[in-house]
């Protein structure tokens, strides 16, 4: 072939560019406790660095790899840094970044089950061992009436079983003839934000999302559920979905899923558990109480790339009837017509979440499980709990500082005793230190710090590290 | 590090299992086109070859690796083979892969700029530089009133794009109160299947969508589509949207924007106008007019992922004012308050989707620019667009065969003169072959074939090829 003609990489150059990038990124991963944790560039820093046109002639691979060093790196907060204890994580791991190469590379579309059979029975067989390994129940498997997906994110996950409640709450009529300004959904004050965003996406309108209060755990408190469902029931508006949450963002509190999921059941209202960090957990046996009540649901969402060492995007989507996603969903222009569809014996993911192309997403799910193994998953999970816990005790016996709540698992919630200024300094202090990296909440209107262990290269030493941290840079704010 | 107790690939493992699958991905790209591009497998079959049960212990990477030839590659639909010519293109390259393998390497998430300013940065910057090199007008940069974003797909695209038309017509009320079933969207008989998706999903109900008639070229006639609108306002209905499109899904027809732009622009109507494919066409200037009247947009998208040589997902999305969209689908909980956010410096790219997560899609499309260069990507379209033309003078000059629709650029529309029947027979019996793959659809009721010309890898010879490959089949089809 005419390389010169052809302009593409060819395959011999993709060996040795290919080798090139994965030298950088095991260099990258050798390097990256040593980088400071928050990028600490200003705004407009990096697109600084950045010709104002697009070359008209193509760049040599080396130059472009360079500016990997010279323009990335140093706009990169590390999110694969040991040192990363903000948000929840969002861990990759050496199988994963290699399932997602070997995704990149297939380039295939798995909209249909036709456009490559492969994708579509991977991911329903890697979706059934993950709700087997979880604990989850049968119901949401494919061999079941349900069954499970790959979604981007738990927003979207939340937004198409919000969608599902919508449409069987309105006999799919919403669907047809658009909402009337009468669904209304249910959450806790705690509860994530992309449930506000996916009931103004919907539709229903913020003003028709009931943010029910918590607990001193920060828990929903399920008698206030059923209270303000009967009271809306009455007022004539019709309630469509409940969305309950294992491992909230701010606290990790956990909703109790038993009352909560009676309350659904009696009032068929749909509900959605969120799990997205947590939810992994689940891994080991000795913490499924976490969600226990869980049969009550009728979805469910937990995202390996957060606590289970895949790549975003891998959000596992389970719904426990899968014919009330697809009904839905479901769309069947002429142009996707195929003989498998009609037969029935296929799935066909595009109908069971928003977008119509999808990537070969479970390689990377299915290589982290076989690479780890469950027992290997449930020995990192129980050593990150373990951490948390050992932190939290940490906390606990250092009279300056307290748990603005008890941590359930491997997110402790903790403060200065000196007020919320204070925190802020401790917080900004650390941040820019490029030592560590950690993030706040508010909890009952207090500046709260969080600490979350879950990053797939963080060791004991990195947890006893950023405790030590927080301790000097404590002292230095109370002695400023 | 003591591996044993880490259990995590270390780095040395990842150079070694890393430069295994680039040469498992080289390797496939050799003999791609040896390998039956529609999959022949049975439903199930690929899921039959899958144990039952998760490994409770972990696997030796080189089994993992051995499956994708045993398990996987029995089960793709090759896309990535030169010999695809079906639906649309969804093509990878070297130097996108390289790009989303460097992503997936850095594991960032760009949900905020201050999660990894980088990841922002530089995604606006290509994107401007996209803007640029593709001729569109410049309230579609972020130096404008504008910008871009990546989206998955164009369905995503077309969903933020109808949800900023909706909160537009009703004073951003809709989020605030819920759809009141008055909002009306209008695109064309043509338009794809995911306006009426984004409809549904969106709260207008499927009953406001108005799909316009189109002309003997399959294009929206806009006198119709100011009819529609003026009958709906005097029902007392509220237009809110109007999709147009550069080259249907179908036959690639493309909507005349001047006059929809007019329409939209006395209406006050979000006009959005996907370019999905053809799109890309406009990096050379001799076939801009085909997205003439694009400055009267409000909304644009195209997806470097079919035509333009970077994987899946890469949506380019532009709008012409940011601030409705991101005042659409914007959410601030306090975790995720930041000085930079709060300053109003920077873009927060969470606020332009519906996920909240987001990994560096801008790298891989940032590779493809810098590698081909502005020319070589205008190079290889241009190409394409003879083949095509070349394929369907071929069509014209046989008797047994005639074009549904002259062939607008890259896709061409045709049909044995046989009818349904036999251009079924054709269809399948080209597709079972292995040899070649091309999809359908209907014009005017009858079933046509579609053969797009826009893979990476195809060559003229391919083309040349798969004509030869459809008059044999169709003299079989004749005989039997």
């Amino acid at each position: 072939m005419d390389e010169k003609k052809t302009l593409h990489m060819t395959p011999d150059d993709f060996r040795r560019y290919g080798r090139a990038v994965v030298d950088w990124i095991a260099d990258y991963y050798e390097r990256v406790e040593s980088l400071p944790v928050l990028s600490p560039v200003k705004p407009g820093q990096i697109r600084a660095l950045l010709p104002p046109e697009p070359p008209l002639q193509g760049e040599p691979f080396e130059k472009i790899l360079e500016d990997m060093n010279r323009v990335v790196l140093p706009g990169i907060t590390h999110w694969q840094s040991p040192n990363f204890f903000a948000f929840f994580p969002a861990n990759a791991s050496g199988p994963s970044i290699l399932g997602d190469l070997l995704s990149s590379g297939l380039g295939v579309q798995g909209m249909l089950w036709s456009t490559s059979p492969a994708c579509t029975e991977v991911e329903t067989h890697v979706l059934d061992w993950t709700a087997d390994m979880m604990g989850l129940p049968g119901k949401f498997k494919s061999t079941g009436s349900g069954g499970g997906v790959i979604q981007d994110s738990a927003s979207s996950a939340s937004l198409c079983a919000l969608l599902a409640g919508r449409e069987r709450a309105t006999k799919f009529m919403s669907n047809e003839k658009g909402c009337d300004g009468r669904l209304v959904a249910y959450a806790s004050t705690q509860t994530h934000s992309s449930v506000e965003k996916a009931v103004k996406i919907a539709g229903l309108g913020r003003q028709n999302l009931r943010l029910v209060d918590v607990d001193e755990k920060f828990a929903l408190r399920p008698n206030l559920l059923r209270e303000q469902i009967q009271k809306d029931r009455q007022s004539g508006l019709v309630p469509c979905y409940v969305c309950a949450t294992i491992g909230t963002t701010s606290s990790n509190a956990i909703d109790p899923l038993p009352e909560i999921g009676k309350v659904c059941r009696q009032e068929g209202i749909w509900l959605h558990v969120d799990g997205a960090m947590l939810g992994t957990a689940a891994v080991c046996p000795e913490y499924r109480y976490l969600q226990e009540g869980i049969e009550y649901a009728d979805s469910y969402c937990f995202n390996p790339h957060k606590w289970m060492f895949t790549n975003f995007d891998c959000d596992c989507f389970f719904v426990a009837e899968r014919a009330a996603l697809i009904h839905t969903l479901s769309i069947l222009p002429e142009y996707l017509r195929n003989q498998a569809t009609e037969s029935g014996a296929v799935i066909d993911y595009r109908d069971w979440h928003i977008p119509l192309g999808r990537r070969f997403r479970s390689l990377k799910l299915w290589l982290v499980i076989r690479h780890y193994g469950v027992e290997g998953l449930r020995y990192l999970v129980r050593r990150h709990v373990e951490w948390a816990q050992k932190f939290a005790r940490w906390v606990q016996e250092d009279k300056r500082f307290e748990l603005a709540v008890p941590p359930p698992m491997n997110l402790v919630c903790f403060r200065h005793v000196g007020g919320d200024e204070v925190n802020q300094k401790i917080m900004d202090r650390l941040n820019l230190s490029g030592k560590v990296y950690l993030t706040h909440t508010k909890l009952k209107d207090r500046l709260t710090l969080r600490l979350c262990v879950g990053q797939t290269h963080t060791e004991e030493r990195h947890v006893i590290q950023a405790w030590r941290l927080i301790q000097e840079t404590a002292d230095g704010v109370s002695k400023s």
